[in-house]
């Protein structure tokens, strides 16, 4: 099978001949395929013609590059340029990391951006820096304020990193969604009920009906507070920096209408700054009293055997894509 | 009936008949008026009797200093010395605002602390500063990691505020259990049975009945979801500031044992720092996409009108605890 590098170079490929930079095509193509091998598919390849699709007609520039500007000793901003998030998101993550260093607790706002994939492995290199940190993102509207019938926050996710000193980072990553949106559209594709509890109809009853659940809003994790929390996410990653809202922004997979113009905070705090060395000691301390429970689960663990066997096996290249990516190369 | 002054007195005499200085006494008698007005007798009056027998034997320290101490250009630590956390959250908040105004943002790590009450009140003082605000704190174990079977979580709460031009601020305040634990105990008194959902028994599996929910652990909001956050609350407000684990923390209720030495974060960043004084008519503008749907509810709301009836009708003292401050002060 192909290696990690082929992939990201296939990938390149494909979105340097639709109106994409270099730099910005490696590092989307990056990041999709890193979501790939950590079993992220909706954050991987499934994602390349739609993005070409978006730089070909301008809904996304791929050719722009995002701007850094300092707002306070601890707090920067960047630009995306209604560009790819990613390109803006490396640069956030080494200037949050070194601010961080120096301040004790950093943000990153980035502004007029995009669809930016899997939280997870943002946050995971900040810990590889060192730090704690926590990431959140508004996204499309999805979900209705609890008791409410309209879609005005996002599945806003929040995202979580800790350092280890002999493994990889702890990370965790959710939806504030009760379960995401692709489960109810496989379940109309499939012409089966989706289980109460996932969805509101329009008018905010409950259904069971996909038809009427991706007409209608998402259910909130944990209902009232699941919905109070993405809340929290739309005032933190859109309202506080001047990102559109999750009402406004368009949608991040077809290639109509002005950019979608979602946010994204990035908060980091070095692991060091309160206790010392003394954190990796009580952080292993705790995942030990996790893992010692039979059954229990460590959020994101399932990435390192993935991780594993795509460094030693390589990385299936499905059908579709290579399709997709030699039509939009011209081969 | 008595006003706000006069209730804060009261427990400011029994507290100080109860090994606590006046500055403490009075910082604890403020925080539990405030919550028995807001509506959250679980943070308020119910404590006072409690507090007490902690101070008097010695399990909290009535009388100690919080101090202060700087770790980073953005970083404080406050030792509340196992005293009441009250005059410890009080000194984090007056610190972690003036510091968020230089530095944009800035954090405020509160060590061997105790029970910190309703958080909302908390950020809503930063969101009245100017402030974003973000709060999270560890206590007694209530939870497991999920899929295990063992509490090693506290019900770990988030609480957020954010500033409004002609309101008060916007807050929300959330534990991360599905429901309170003070629901289970009522079920067990009045002898009937827990809705599914609300808690497991001491070998992990779900259970309707109170006394095993009680021997059990408490289900997270959003099942993965809300045990994750709790992951994530609890290397915080403990694992990353030094405060005891939940799992190592005692009660909060009784007079025995160890102080219960737990921790507290706050986040604060200018509301300000992004988009300047467009924040507040953003805000406004997201607010009002909440406030035109039919049954749709914003946090925090019910406070409001509680206030105002305290502030004209005064407040109702309960006999028991007019019996309780009496036998304190020795009446």
């Amino acid at each position: 099978m192909p290696s990690r590098q082929d992939a990201e170079d296939l990938i390149t490929r494909a979105l340097i001949a639709s109106a994409t930079s270099e730099p910005a095509a490696r590092a989307v193509a990056r990041a999709l395929v890193a979501a790939e091998i950590d079993g992220q598919a909706g954050h991987g390849f499934s994602r390349v013609a739609s993005y070409a699709a978006q730089a070909r007609s301008g809904k996304v520039d791929g050719r722009t590059v995002p701007e850094l500007a300092q707002k306070s000793p601890a707090l920067i901003e960047i630009d995306a340029g209604h560009g790819f998030a990613y390109p803006a998101i490396d640069l956030a993550l080494t200037a949050v990391a070194r601010l961080a260093r120096d301040q004790g607790i950093a943000a990153a706002a980035i502004t007029r951006s995009h669809h930016c994939g899997q939280l997870a492995a943002h946050v995971e290199r900040l810990a590889l820096d060192g730090c704690v940190a926590i990431m959140v993102a508004n996204t499309p509207k999805a979900m209705a304020p609890w008791g409410g019938d309209t879609a005005i926050f996002g599945t806003n996710p929040i995202a979580f990193a800790a350092p280890r000193a002999a493994a990889p980072p702890l990370v965790l990553d959710l939806s504030l969604s009760r379960v995401a949106r692709g489960k109810i559209m496989a379940a109309q594709k499939a012409g089966t009920q989706i289980p109460e509890g996932w969805a509101f109809d329009a008018s905010g009853q409950a259904t069971t009906d996909p038809a009427a659940a991706l007409a209608g809003t998402m259910a909130p994790a944990g209902d009232a507070k699941g919905a109070a929390l993405a809340l929290m996410v739309e005032i933190l990653a859109a309202t506080l920096i001047g990102a559109n809202t999750s009402a406004d922004a368009s949608s991040f997979f077809d290639a109509q209408g002005p950019a979608p113009g979602v946010g994204q905070l990035i908060i980091a705090i070095r692991a060091d700054g309160f206790v010392g060395a003394e954190f990796s000691h009580r952080l292993e301390a705790l995942i030990a009293t996790i893992e010692a429970q039979e059954g229990a689960r460590l959020p994101g663990q399932s990435r390192h055997a993935r991780r594993a066997a795509a460094a030693r096996d390589g990385i299936e290249i499905p059908a579709h894509l290579e399709a997709e990516i030699a039509a939009l190369v011209g081969d």
